[in-house]
């Protein structure tokens, strides 16, 4: 292979391998791989390529590098941190993994799945379920993120308090390296300590490091009971509380324990036809906790009562609702799944995806919440989030009649406000989203010194040349 | 600080910088780190460092990078592979850690616990369950085992199905880096995606990329309900789909499902005082089931009898006990821990720690057995372990009559036997154990090729001097 070869002679070269449909280079074509869908970055490309297997993303990795042309792999485009976007210079290639969307083997006595990078992950959702098991990750872009997203940036969601992060679920990769190389990690082993846990540090990666093509996922048994409450609750301790009574009767029944803003179930329900309040009155402060067991005879009403009735006698829940029946558990979720698109309809927002302690996430939510509005009278604080993991959706919703845009251009002043609180209390400024484009200049004050040189010679000994992702995750 | 240092000059440096009770050097002093307990090996060394806090370890690592010594980090010395013990060569350091043994924090609404390298991992159990908190790591050698070892080696254990491996319990590390700086990533967080997961790279490494000081481990909340059931079963298959049922019908109350032959119970019967059959009738293979849950109203002995009905039935499951009292909980399950006891009184035995995926675990005991009587005739297989994580300790005990020490010249031959079996049936040569010494000449054959490449990669750029325990891990 030449080592000269150009971007044109590249573009030929890639074309005789992967077809016509495997570049795209047409304006057109390639346009929505080129923005993210939040909207904060717009970025330039070269071409989009589809490989179809993991021979071709070998062989496009092995032309690039020949070339020393970057790529950025493409999952389902729906990082919140611009981390599969490329940049504006536009001499790069985005590989999109869309085309390598096969689950090869599901085996339900392992408890596995081994599945394309490209697989949506609703899409092995069901296929688990299909075989009679659960893959239990779940978040809001299900729908459209793949499972080479959700390890590469090692999502998290709404289950993580009981079956983990993606980082979790994953036993085995498939990576085709910097150099071209295809690593076959795709074990399907509860142990093996044979050396360095290389799988660990692609997951989370965001493509830096090479390209995740397939992974062998942990499946688990489905829940035969099912339960959800909505609860109004005293104050954000009171939350907490209610969060360790319920661990303490069964930790592992909690699936879900999300806290919510009395203002953000406002939200919801002025702007999302079908929601409304589910109590009698409103409250400044709620959760959703949503319990699950293989149990048939797990018995979760009874062990709601028991946990609310203490928590009622203790002043901590002051009213709540039990779901019953599957519809309405899917009611009360709803609450919380369209937090989201609530707050864009109420107006211009700032998000802040921040993890604290857990027993921390009361002061953080009260010592955010106010840092913000002393920084702009009138913000509204919509906190909301997995409250069981500590990582709060710390949202900010502009002063009502303010204009959308000069909030907006107080979006760093914001996240500034609110990661001095969150590095006060020993968090994160990125809990579950990742690093990607929009906090790379955070790395060097947060995790610069001994760890940001380690991250930095991995990155040189892994990718010499300096070809995968570029501009994202290290600054 | 000289570049230069000599060996001479360093340990002056040394005793200046830790005190007479920081650097050991008379033989009868160092003779217990120069060797490992199971007599595999017997190295030498300049000295026996023991430093006090991470402090002293920066300044020991700084001091042995400027005259180029190497280091041998050291906690319980309990490696099942030589990982601990220095080479013959002599011109290594010990670093023990056993002075760095003080729980810094346990937080009981975080459920994390602080614990320095050196801790024994029963103190950590200790003072967890004395903040009314579950460390549910346990294994043999728990009362000797340290912190700093068992995330060194990601240790494993009875209870890995439940709680998974040292990996999985372990959300932050302080390190001290190859050069000497300290890394402090002692977080606390549930979800932290900000850059490469530094800390899983430590996790098993067996201190070739640096010394483990302090982790914070995840704690969990205790068990109120326990139960243990010995069964005598069909076969390799029956035990199998045991497992199965008891997965299906409750995953989470599954502590620990482990297989043993009946070989094995016979030999604990015969050797181990106190320990008997504890069924009417001996049967090939039997299976030990450990059940807990939180909730108090579990009702074990319901979902057991219900279970183990099923089985009957269908064959599976010939005859059963059921603990009932703590004292019979714990006799039960001294039938498994003596299991190595009992090999080593019977006579000379091979020990292979292997895993494979749980569904091929059956056809694993066979063949492995099978493949080791036809290599030496008369041989008999002792498998037993980890069933619900694929995990089996494959041992082969000498024939009768055999000579013990001709038996053990067979050791690799045996080993190898064993380790062609778990390659056909996509297993790992070392499950639980780690690589050490005794097994670094494996990896080029199993993990050659991209992922042996990229390890070494990272050794280099990291440890680029390679004075972090040279010999280990990497050929």
């Amino acid at each position: 292979m030449p080592d000269t070869l150009t971007p044109d002679g590249l573009l030929a070269e890639l074309a005789t391998l992967l077809g016509p449909a495997g570049v795209l280079t047409a304006a057109e074509d390639i346009a929505p791989a080129l923005a993210d869908w939040r909207g904060l970055y717009q970025g330039k490309a070269m071409a989009v390529l589809r490989p179809a297997n993991t021979q071709e993303v070998s062989a496009c990795v092995t032309l690039c590098a020949a070339a020393g042309i970057p790529i950025v792999p493409q999952g389902g485009n729906t990082s919140m941190v611009g981390g599969a976007t490329p940049t504006e210079d536009g001499n790069a290639v985005v590989l999109s993994l869309a085309r390598m969307n096969r689950i090869r083997a599901i085996d339900p006595v392992d408890m596995t799945m081994t599945a394309e990078a490209g697989v949506i992950v609703k899409a092995a959702q069901d296929a688990a379920a299909d075989a009679n098991c659960l893959f239990p990750l779940s978040f809001g872009g299900e729908g459209t993120a793949t499972i080479g997203g959700v390890l590469s940036t090692n999502a998290g969601g709404n289950t993580t308090v009981r079956y983990g992060n993606a980082r979790e679920l994953m036993l085995g990769l498939e990576v085709v390296l910097p150099d071209g190389k295809v690593w076959n990690g795709l074990r399907r082993l509860r142990k093996d300590n044979t050396g360095y846990a290389l799988r660990h540090l692609f997951v989370g990666a965001e493509g830096t490091l090479g390209i995740v093509t397939a992974a062998t996922l942990r499946l688990f048994a489905p829940p035969r009971a099912n339960e959800v409450l909505f609860c109004s609750v005293r104050d954000e301790d009171a939350a907490l509380a209610v969060f360790r009574r319920f661990r303490a009767v069964d930790e592992t029944a909690i699936r879900a324990f999300e806290y919510m803003s009395g203002l953000g179930v406002d939200f919801a329900a002025k702007h999302i036809p079908g929601v409304t309040w589910p109590l009698a009155e409103r409250a400044d402060h709620t959760i959703l906790v949503d319990l699950a067991s293989t149990r048939a005879d797990a018995d979760l009403q009874s062990l709601a009562e028991q946990v609310l009735g203490d928590a009622m006698e203790a002043g901590e829940v002051i009213d709540a609702v039990v779901g019953g029946s599957e519809a309405r558990r899917q009611a009360l979720w709803r609450i919380r799944e369209e937090h989201p698109e609530a707050q864009r309809k109420e107006g211009a927002s700032v998000k802040n995806d921040v993890s604290v302690p857990v027993s921390k996430v009361p002061e953080l939510i009260r010592r955010a919440s106010a840092a913000c509005v002393a920084l702009i009278p009138g913000t509204r604080p919509v906190p909301f989030g997995h409250m069981g993991d500590g990582n709060i959706h710390m949202n900010l919703e502009q002063p009502e009649g303010m204009d959308g845009d000069a909030f907006l251009a107080r979006s760093h002043d914001i996240m500034d406000t609110v990661n001095e609180v969150v590095r006060e209390l020993d968090g994160s400024f990125s809990a579950e989203h990742g690093i990607g484009r929009l906090k790379t200049d955070m790395m060097e004050a947060w995790r610069g010194g001994a760890e940001l040189d380690a991250m930095q010679r991995i990155k040189a000994a892994l990718d010499p040349r300096g070809i995968m992702n570029p501009g994202k995750v290290l600054p």
